[in-house]
């Protein structure tokens, strides 16, 4: 399911200050003023802060609703159980959170993922954080939403293993799932299938938003939250144009771009057998394209970029200076960009760990085996 | 009991019954008085309850102390993070909790666990729930303390394949670790040690009890905790001698038993190469000497015995008759014990999923690598 998710919300109206940029400490005070007159908006922003305005937005507090599959109490409760259910693998060793760990930035710090027979991945998982303001899903764009992405991982054979039958299997063998389906997904006749397993999945994933980040409370007008360095690093990022890839309320993931637009990456970075979205459409022009990654909790996201080959943040902002805009930033430009990049970590989500059901006796049991053409990493 | 699960409704509001499937508003209130009158004792209990208490005890609501590791909150904290840290294996892919997990009883339900290089361990996961009260830890007991035990999987090579240098370089080069280690061990040097995350880990894993089970409710004096079949069940494993190696607060843990003392089980379920405690003690006397496994929520934690090979609870049930009684239980017996069993699941433990602090340029990055000597599962 899509989101339905306006760009537009009119951030003026939820209270911004309106002390200019680059002030100290004495300021707190101020800002608080300026909350209280937020109606009057007495004074105006900096020209930074209007024009960060124009370009970004700051999570919400609230997840956004989602077409075709609303949000409910029940249904997030049943999503996080299945998030964190191994059984839906094969080997009933891997989770949704094995490779998307809400400890760790919603992802493994892998370069590529470990799944199922020790099996290495092809990409480097993206975060699930906030997946949600995505555009589509994947580094290609090959899922709309997360309710089909979740669908994915469940099925591939680096990843758990499992199938649509199995899995089905598997949750209508263990008897409280099938009430916590038909509590979330009320009025169905047969409320246990994949889709459903999806969308409730969804529906969590869909909470898993990190509100609060210091560049969220300084574009909210908290002229504190952010220090000189990181505000010379916004403005950086901004002049530079690194915003053409990495705006809006995500800091990316609102479009696709070629990778090495430029100047075409290292092989270790950008892998010659890796054409991105090229696989999804068969476009000549989307060779090596690929979706924008969000840059929100970014610092928390190593290694970077679709191959996973770069653990420095400092690396992969020299990184995309050459490779899509041309420019070799300096080593105080580098540091000011990453500087501002850190200011994009917001609060992580507060999940309490789920009590799973107990399985039955129909319940199919693990399966550790590879298959002998698939070869361990 | 598997009603729990159904508890957690009622904090979203849906409308869900407060009380657990299964039991009555009246049956709520009479648990209630029940727990008021346990210290007086006014009525005097059937000659089984009396029995049961000489030879049981409840889990208590509170942790017991740890000999010279007071547990903190703050200690309890840290080693929660350090529970679920997977940069303290070699991969930054296996934690304490991916085979014992908290969501499942603490176990991984695997027949032995799936380790580094998804090589297979020699014995099954033991639960992490109520561990503290084992006389010791490991099948063997090769380990005194849960202390002792938090060391041996992070170095095992089938397991997290690491090693305390490159544990405590792991912590030191993350800065957040270094200051909850420095509240956790206040007053020393060198807080951040092999030892203390050993100690952290402990100190959490003393949380993790399950207090509230029926049994424990009925033991209390709260006849209605327990079915007529789980009575029945009680009074069978009692006067069949099942006491003798599964009795005292954890229904077992408290002592080494020959596995087969009467008639030897199949190879499949004691495989010969396991000889158990003579490992530990070079004794011939302990060939295939394990220590007693805690039963408590024993339905929650298959599949049984060191072996993992058992799936079902009344086969294990029937296999200790006859390897451990010489005794060929009939299908009733077995049912009203398994019956019985299942009164033995207390309140699972409620944990806070944990952030984990981000990693540094010097930690130790991950390698999944996997010796050429080990063969994959």
């Amino acid at each position: 399911m899509r989101t339905r998710y306006l760009a537009i919300i009119p951030m003026l109206a939820l209270g911004w200050a309106c002390t200019p940029a680059g002030e100290t400490a004495s300021e707190s005070e101020s800002d608080e003023a300026a909350q209280t007159e937020t109606v009057a908006q007495a004074e105006p922003s900096s020209p930074l802060m209007q024009r960060a305005q124009a370009l970004f937005e700051a999570v919400p507090d609230t997840p956004p609703e989602l077409e075709d599959n609303p949000i409910t109490p029940v249904k997030v409760e049943l999503g996080k159980m299945l998030y964190f259910e191994p059984r839906l693998s094969q080997s009933w060793l891997i989770s949704c959170n094995t490779c998307h760990n809400l400890g760790l930035g919603g992802v493994d710090l892998m370069d590529t993922s470990i799944g199922h027979g020790w099996q290495a991945g092809p990409r480097n998982a993206p975060t699930v954080l906030n997946s949600v303001y995505n555009l589509a899903q994947f580094w290609d764009g090959r899922a709309a939403d997360l309710e089909e992405q979740a669908k994915g991982p469940v099925q591939a054979s680096v990843e758990m293993a499992s199938d649509p039958e199995r899995a089905v299997q598997t949750l209508r063998s263990i008897p409280e799932y099938g009430e916590w389906f038909a509590k979330a997904f009320p009025g169905e006749a047969e409320p246990v299938t994949f889709d459903n397993m999806a969308r409730a999945i969804e529906a969590f994933e869909a909470t898993l938003i990190t509100p609060g980040s210091p560049f969220d409370r300084w574009l909210a007008g908290d002229n504190s939250a952010m220090t000189a360095v990181q505000v010379e690093g916004l403005e950086t990022f901004v002049s530079k144009g690194c915003t053409a890839c990495h705006a809006g309320l995500n800091f990316g993931g609102q479009g696709y771009f070629a990778f090495g637009v430029v100047q075409a990456p290292s092989d270790e970075i950008r892998p010659p057998g890796d054409l991105g979205r090229f696989a999804v459409t068969s476009t000549a022009a989307d060779e090596y394209v690929f979706k924008s990654p969000s840059l929100r909790n970014i610092e928390l996201t190593a290694p970077y970029f679709h191959s996973g080959k770069v653990w420095s943040l400092e690396e992969a902002v020299a990184v995309m200076g050459s490779a899509q805009l041309g420019a070799v930033l300096t080593p105080d430009e580098i540091g000011a960009i990453t500087a501002f990049l850190e200011t994009l970590t917001g609060n992580q989500p507060e999940v309490e760990y789920p009590i799973l059901p107990p399985h039955t006796a129909d319940t199919p049991l693990p399966d550790v085996s590879v298959p002998t053409a698939a070869a361990p990493h």
